[in-house]
C-alpha cells in the first residue's frame, strides 16, 4: 500500500446504511477513508420501533462504528458533528472547528422526521428516526402506562396512543404498541382497562401500506383491527397539540402520546445546505452516477438524495435501507473508478422487495415477483431477513434470543424507564 | 385468601436488594403488599461498574419490578417518588400527593454517594450508585476517549482517569477502566498513547480492600499495578475540581474524569428524614429486630440502616447486597410474626464472604472460613456467584453471553454513547 500521504482521501459523512455501505466498498483499497458521525454507533433503523415499544434494547439495534471497521487499516472513524461542507475548499467542517480535507466526499446524512407543515407536530408529536427518539418514546410510553395504573381516574380507564402514518413504520409501531399494552396488562398486571386503552392509527390515504400491493394493506388493516388497533383511514391531521390530535374535519382525538410516522424529510439536515435542485421532501437532486451537479467529487446517497431509479425507469429510489445500501455501494465504486482513471457508471436501483411486520406471527413481505407473503410465513421471512442484515454476530444472537423469549411469552423484556434527566437516586 | 380490605397492608419503599427480599418473604401470604420505587426496575448494583465501563448494557443489570412479582396476586407495584413518611398517620406520601396507608412499613431506601465534605466532589466527581450514574459515566468516558483520538494535542497524548476509593467498587472500576482503554486502543484503534493514558486509583489507607484480609488487598494491588493502574495509597483527597483532584499534601492530579467510589451515605435520602439516632454515614439506628425506635410497625433495612450484627457481635452490618438481602428478609418475617400475634426476633447477620474482581481471570473471594481465593479461580467464583444472584433467567443468560464474548475477545460490546440530551439526529 502506498504511503498515507499519497493516497486519495475520501470522507464519508454519516454511519447509516448508506455511509457504511460506501465505506465497505472502499475497505482494503489504497484509499485513506475517514467516516464521520456525531454518534459512535450505527443504528439499525428498521428495528427502532421495537426499542420504542420495549421489545429490544438500544444495544440490540446499534453497533459501534469502530468495531465494524476495526480490522481495516485504511479506514478511520471520527466521532464529531459536521457543521458544514466547504465544497470549494474540499473540506468537511466540524463543529469543533477541525477541517477534514477530502479528494472525494460521500454524503450519507440521512433524513429526519418530516412534519409537512402540520401545526404543533414538531413540538408535540414524537418521531422515531434515531436511537434517542426511540429511547425517549419508550420512556414516555412506559411512564404513561405506569401513571394510568397509579391514577386511573385521570385516564378515563386507560390511555390513548395515536400513531400518525400508515406506512411500514406506522403499521409496525401500532402493532407493537398493542403488544406492549397486552403484556403490561396480562403480565405486569397494570390496572388499566383493555377496552378503554386505545391505539389509533391514522392515515390520509384510504388504505395502509400504499407502497405495497393492495392485498398487503388489506391484510395489515384486518390484522391490526383484529388485534384491537383503531385504524382510521382518509383522515388528515390538521394539528398536534399537547393533549392530542386535531383532524382536518374538525374532530379531535385526545391522546397521551402521538407517534409521528408520517414521513421523513431532509429539511434542517446538512444535505439541505447543498447547492442545486431539490425533489419532494427536500431530497437533493443528483446526477445519474449519484454525484452532485457541478461537483463530480461529491456523492449524495441514501435518504438525503433523490437518486434516479435507473434502468430507464422514471422516478426516484424509495427512502428505505435498500436504497441507501445500494447507493452507498455505488458511490464507493465510482470513487474507485475515478481513482483508476475510469469514467463513472450510472446508478440503477434493484428492487429487492419490501416488508412490514404487524406483530407476533403476522407480517407482509412483497418480493419483486410472486405473491404477497403474509401471516406466519411473512413474519418468519421478515425475522430472517432482519437478522441477516443486523450487523455483528453478537447483535444477531441477542436479538434472536429476545425474540425467542417474546415468542414464548416469558415475563421478561427490557421494560426499563432509564432517563438521563430525572430525579435523584432515592426511591 | 381473605378479602383485600381485611388484609394487613404493608408498604415496602425501595426495590433494591432489601426491598425485594422483604417483599419475597411476604409473597403468597394473606397480606396486601405495595412496593414503591421511583424507578420501574430493580438494579443489580454490584455490576454497575461494568455498565459504566461498557462491558454490560443497562438491561443486563436491571429488571422490571412488575416482572419479578407478576405472578404474586398479593403484591402490587407503584412507580412513584416518595416525598415523605407520615409516621403518625401511618402513610407514605408520594410526590404526586397520593398517600399509601400502611399497617406495617419496610423502608429500604438505600444510600447515595457519600462525599464526606470533600470540596467539589459532589459537583465534579462522578458517582456510581444508580443505573443513571453508570450510563452518564459511560457516556463521559467514551466521549473523552473519542476526543482524545480526535484531538490528541489537547490530551498530552492520552487522558487521565482518577478513581477515588480503594474498596471493592474502586478496585473493580479501575480494573475495568484499564480493560476498556486496552480494547479501545487495540480493537478500536483509538490513536491514544497507552503509555500516556493513565488510570489512577487513590485511597487514604495504606492498602486496598481494607475490609478483606491483607493478602486480598496485596493481590489486588499487585494485579492492578501489573495491568498498568497507578495505585497511590495513603493519599487523602482534599478537593475535586473541574480539571482534576487536589491531594491533601498539596499535589494535584489533572484528570478528565474523576470516579467517586470512596463510600456511601444516607444524607439527602428519605431515611435521613426519620426521627432518632444516627450512626456513621448517617445510617439510621434500629432496634435489634430492625424496627425503628418507638415505631414497631416500621422497619429500616439495607444500606440506610445501621443494623446490629447480632449473635452478640459488636458492630453493624456492612453496606453490601448481603446485608440488605438478609435484613429485608428478616423485616418481612417479623411482619408475618406480628400479624400472627408472635413477638419479633432479633436480627443476626450471617457473613457469606466478600469478593471483588480486578478484571479478566483475576478476582479475590474471601469466604468466612478458609483461605482467600484469587486469580482465575477467584474470578470464576465471582462470576458464578453474580450470575446466581442476577434476577431473571434472561438477564443471567445475556450477561453470561456478554462475558463469554469478552473473554474470547471478540470485537463487540456495547460501547455506545447514547444520551437523552444531545444535538439533533443529523451526523
Amino acid at each position: 500500500m502506498p504511503d498515507e500521504q499519497e493516497m486519495p482521501r475520501v470522507v464519508v459523512v454519516g454511519a447509516g446504511f448508506g455511509g457504511l455501505s460506501a465505506t465497505r466498498a472502499l475497505a482494503g483499497r489504497a484509499i485513506d477513508v475517514t467516516v464521520v458521525d456525531q454518534h459512535n454507533f450505527h443504528t439499525f433503523e428498521p428495528l427502532l420501533y421495537q426499542v420504542a415499544t420495549a421489545g429490544l434494547e438500544p444495544a440490540d439495534v446499534a453497533y459501534p462504528v469502530r468495531a465494524i471497521f476495526g480490522r481495516e487499516p485504511n479506514i478511520s472513524f471520527r466521532c464529531g458533528r459536521v457543521d458544514g461542507i466547504d465544497l470549494d475548499g474540499r473540506a468537511v467542517v466540524l463543529a469543533d472547528g477541525d477541517r477534514l480535507a477530502y479528494d472525494h466526499l460521500i454524503l450519507a446524512t440521512g433524513a429526519t422526521a418530516g412534519y409537512f407543515g402540520v401545526a404543533g407536530a414538531h413540538e408535540h408529536a414524537r418521531p422515531l428516526y434515531t436511537l434517542r427518539d426511540a429511547r425517549l418514546l419508550r420512556n414516555h410510553l412506559l411512564t404513561v402506562l405506569e401513571e394510568a395504573d397509579a391514577r386511573p381516574e385521570r385516564f378515563d380507564g386507560g390511555p390513548t396512543f395515536v400513531v400518525v402514518g400508515g406506512g411500514p413504520t406506522g403499521v409496525e409501531t401500532a402493532g407493537a404498541l398493542m403488544e406492549l399494552i397486552s403484556v403490561s396488562i396480562r403480565r405486569d398486571r397494570l390496572r388499566i382497562d383493555p377496552a378503554r386503552t386505545r391505539v389509533v392509527l391514522l392515515d390520509t390515504a384510504d388504505s395502509l401500506l400504499t407502497t405495497f400491493k393492495p392485498r398487503a394493506g388489506e391484510y395489515a388493516q384486518a390484522t391490526l383491527r383484529a388485534r384491537g388497533v383503531d385504524v382510521r383511514l382518509g383522515q388528515k391531521v390538521a394539528a398536534v397539540t399537547e393533549s392530542g390530535v386535531q383532524l382536518a374535519g374538525g374532530a379531535t382525538i385526545p391522546a397521551h402520546a402521538v407517534v409521528w410516522a408520517a414521513g421523513i424529510g431532509v429539511d434542517g439536515t446538512l444535505a439541505a445546505t447543498l447547492p442545486g435542485e431539490r425533489s419532494r421532501g427536500g431530497r437533493v437532486a443528483v446526477e445519474d452516477d449519484l454525484s452532485l451537479a457541478g461537483h463530480p467529487e461529491v456523492y449524495v446517497v441514501g435518504d438525503a438524495a433523490a437518486a434516479p431509479l435507473g434502468h430507464e425507469h422514471e422516478g426516484v429510489t424509495p427512502q428505505l435501507a435498500q436504497g441507501a445500501i445500494q447507493g452507498g455501494r455505488h458511490a464507493g465504486e465510482q470513487v474507485l473508478r475515478r481513482v483508476a482513471g475510469l469514467p463513472t457508471l450510472p446508478f440503477a436501483y434493484r428492487d429487492k422487495g419490501i416488508m412490514a411486520t404487524i406483530g407476533r406471527r403476522a407480517a407482509v413481505a412483497q418480493l419483486k415477483v410472486g405473491p404477497v407473503v403474509r401471516g406466519t410465513l411473512g413474519w418468519l421471512s421478515w425475522l430472517g431477513l432482519h437478522l441477516v442484515y443486523l450487523i455483528g454476530f453478537r447483535n444477531r444472537l441477542v436479538v434472536l434470543l429476545n425474540w425467542t423469549w417474546r415468542y414464548f411469552d416469558w415475563p421478561s423484556g427490557p421494560r426499563l424507564i432509564v432517563a438521563d434527566v430525572e430525579a435523584e437516586s432515592e426511591p
